[in-house]
């Protein structure tokens, strides 16, 4: 089961903002070429749910076909629906214990947390990793809140035996810096949907990645 | 279970900006003082969804505690988590189907519909009843679409062998049409969360409901 051994690596996050009027389905698609290790469907506030069904029944298929992980913001009712391989959850979202309810002992929970507090509150609800930021600033979610920096990671890692991705602001010219922080992987949002060619954006991103690892 | 056998009756949809500033948890007691027989949690755009967690959890105690039906409007993962009785969507929301993976066979799935090609399709999907709507005019949801007039119901029921609760701008003034129009329940938002006196309202709406019947 994929609790029993994930692998986070370059963790694309979609944004239908931010895809240029691509479909989300192919800049997944040409992220995936690139090297992404995981999706994660984000659309809370451009979709309807039913929108974000059909969306993800697209995605599951792609991911599954190569191999990568798949999980749904938020929604813990989707991300079981769709078979997908796990949620992630914000703080403001579903409670971490009840997003374990409904997915299961085999999906995996991911909690952002911001705060060394929230990474152990996060760990003791039953989180499997943890999306640590935003790391820097990001104009992808305005709420997200003041910048924490690299070496948050650090201190997180220090103290919470979970898998961190940082996430917030991540491009070609930070990776390496959360990598050497000691995160687990990194989370990319527009320098990879947003990028004029999708696929060299994530296959450079991954390069930089695994060189700093 | 309650799939065998559910009265909807005086059925009582919660909103947070129309409950003239008191808790909803107090607004739902009176209304259930008042003689609701189903009360839904809908907070889509005002809480967050830890905030509907933390609410629903309250909820669910009361209703429990009376006897009354709880429903989740849109998040089959919280109906799930609260141990609702069962979930409501809408057209925009998780398909029915995908509802129903969710909750189980032991919790209702109850879908809104305003036409009957759409309370056939819901019920192909596997509804337990259908809310239909918007009867009259409303200004809770902006969004609801035309008002289709209580006629809908008796076409409705005249095709679809399911509960049908009327919802939109029904207050004392055209519950009994509701009913009379072939209405297992009706639907009531601001005729009781905004009422000066919830529970004095619920109650007159609930006995012209009966007298209607």
């Amino acid at each position: 089961m994929v609790r029993n051994g994930f692998n986070l690596g370059l963790y694309v996050v979609t944004d239908e903002r931010l895809s240029l009027g691509r479909p989300t389905a192919e800049v997944v698609a040409a992220a995936i070429r690139g090297g992404a290790d995981a999706v994660q469907l984000r659309a809370k506030d451009d979709l309807s749910v039913r929108e974000q069904a059909a969306l993800g029944r697209a995605l599951r298929a792609l991911t599954r076909a190569a191999g990568v992980l798949f999980l749904v913001n938020d929604r813990a009712d989707l991300a079981a629906a769709l078979d997908a391989d796990g949620v992630h959850v914000g703080q403001d979202d579903l409670p971490a214990d009840l997003a374990r309810h409904i997915v299961g002992p085999d999906r995996l929970v991911g909690v952002s947390a911001a705060t060394v507090e929230e990474a152990l509150a996060a760990r003791e609800a039953g989180a499997d990793y943890l999306g640590v930021g935003p790391i820097y600033g990001t104009l992808t979610k305005p709420d997200a809140g003041e910048a924490v920096g690299p070496e948050r990671i650090t201190a997180i890692k220090a103290r919470v035996p979970l898998p961190v991705v940082g996430i917030g602001g991540i491009g070609r010219d930070t990776i390496a810096a959360v990598m050497a922080a000691g995160a687990d992987g990194a989370a990319v949002v527009s320098a990879i949907v947003g990028a004029a060619d999708v696929e060299a954006a994530a296959r450079d991103l991954k390069a930089r990645m695994l060189a700093a690892r």
